[in-house]
């Protein structure tokens, strides 16, 4: 039987979890703030794409506890993207000579550190398309799509097997995977977004709808911002068409008039919780000053969203005190 | 006797009205939601400059109840600069052929109106360096630091022995005036701290000290806007000096050892009340426009300083509720 590993079962993990299960791997889900819930009462997805779906995972409070159910033949890392380098050593203790580790964050080059450390292994590489919020502990909502795009980091290496029983197990249960022999241009893409939408919102604390609608100006500096990724992806060999940035807008275009949803770095700072800054735009501003890329509406926002994120945490020892 | 009007008695009007009080000026003051307060208990100031002082000027309503007390010499407008126009037209009724309007808000070109309204009037434009702050209506606390830089809009045109008048008025009243042939120049100055550190500290909930503290590359992003500035103030003949950049980021970087103030625009969304975008912003990136001068990163921060500024207002048919 094939076996599964959920690292981080918030949103993401829960309803990739569900798709494995259903599919029939046999999913065990690291819960960590969730354990007690998810333990008494599984998993529960209210979508609209599945209607209200239910699953018991094997549940774990740590990479050592979940190693009781090795070996895996998938660990998918499915935590916020912060210390991909911690994760990566944390989960050496299960991950076996057969094990393909699927990397379904945000960013650019966060598959880096897993490479590094298990460069006989096959990480795939996963661009998430799944809006998706948490309830309570366990419960999770998500609306009519799920999409996720994948392919082996680097590309051409690693085995393309993995990659294809990953994606057939998806179908199977329910999900929709898109196969890429170059999966980094699609990261380009949905980097761009993120970049955009995710830091602006946050910021402005406006979902992409009223982002949108908030001046005049808004429409043409959120494309400024995707056509300066665009600029950094195509200096390293990915082009991501304008046809991508068109279509893309299009989609937030039209949330004018039916109303936006909000993005999850806004969602993050509502809660107070730790920004995913550095996996965005660390990268993305360092490829961009290596290859003499100008990137000034990118510092900009790297720079914002870097302060927003020091005042939400307020480091002890770092934060200074207003002068009395 | 001297008469002064002030239009607007927030913190900075109230201090305004102090210092011409204090140099024997007979002094009335607009009052809208602290009219019940300053009439009850005139205005009083705590500050580390004079300690603390209290005086009763007249108090109006509105510039109608004002008129009883012309023919004024001076109409100091101390409000948020929001809508010149409509401030112009409303102080029709109470300007006499020897009235000089002082203009003592932030932003640039914001006299314009003033000037096209009442061309044969002196229009002072007043470039104001005072932190104060409201504590309760009609109670206001401020520092040790005093200073307004004044001369006629545009430079050239007008009284300059009305000028001087209201520069000895201020120096007799306690206040540190500075009489400059043509103001512009130190106006696009302070635009420059304001471009930068205003909508910065506001979008990423940072006083100054904890901006420059959140991330190695603030300091430089901070740099790129006044440098943006002084861009488009040299396309106008105005070129701030890279000494008064650097000795305007030395006092904010010595900020990060004692810690800063929060900046009026951060203490402005804090209380969700509308941010000074247009006044700031929207003539600068007006003028970078028609001189070909690149700005990417005032479009940016323009950009979403007004939707910051939606955001607060959210206003009735154009916010738009989020889909559910």
């Amino acid at each position: 039987m094939t076996k599964a590993l959920i690292y981080g079962t918030g949103s993401i993990g829960s309803v990739y979890g569900y798709i494995l299960h259903k599919a029939g791997v046999d999913v065990t889900a690291i819960c960590r703030s969730n354990y007690e819930a998810v333990s008494k009462n599984g998993i529960t997805i209210h979508s609209a794409l599945w209607g209200d779906v239910h699953y018991r995972p094997h549940v774990a409070r740590s990479v050592e506890e979940s190693s009781s159910h090795c070996p895996f033949d998938f660990i998918l890392v499915c935590t916020k993207a912060f210390g991909g380098r911690e994760t990566a050593l944390a989960l050496q203790q299960v991950v076996s000579p057969d094990t393909a580790i699927v990397v379904a964050q945000n960013g650019i080059e966060v598959e880096k550190e897993y490479h590094q450390l298990f460069p006989q292994n096959t990480i795939i590489s996963g661009v998430v398309w799944l809006p998706a919020s948490p309830v309570e502990p366990g419960v999770v909502k998500m609306g009519a799509m799920e999409r996720i795009e994948m392919g082996t980091y680097p590309a051409h290496v690693g085995s393309q097997v993995k990659v294809e029983q990953l994606a057939s197990l998806w179908t199977l249960g329910g999900g929709t995977p898109i196969v890429h022999q170059d999966i980094q241009a699609k990261r380009w893409e949905k980097l761009a977004v993120n970049c955009a939408f995710n830091p602006m919102g946050a910021l402005s604390r406006c979902d992409g709808a009223n982002l949108l609608l908030s001046s005049e100006m808004a429409d043409e500096t959120v494309m400024g911002v995707l056509r300066e990724v665009s600029s950094v992806a195509a200096a390293v060999g990915y082009e991501p068409s304008e046809r991508f940035v068109e279509e893309n807008m299009a989609c937030h275009r039209a949330s004018k008039q039916t109303g936006g949803k909000e993005q999850s770095m806004l969602v993050d700072v509502k809660a107070g919780r730790p920004l995913e800054v550095e996996a965005i735009f660390g990268n993305t501003v360092r490829i961009a000053k290596e290859h003499g890329v100008q990137v000034p509406r990118l510092e900009m926002l790297f720079c914002l969203a870097q302060a927003l994120n020091f005042s939400i945490q307020r480091p002890p020892g770092r934060w200074k005190p207003l002068m009395s």
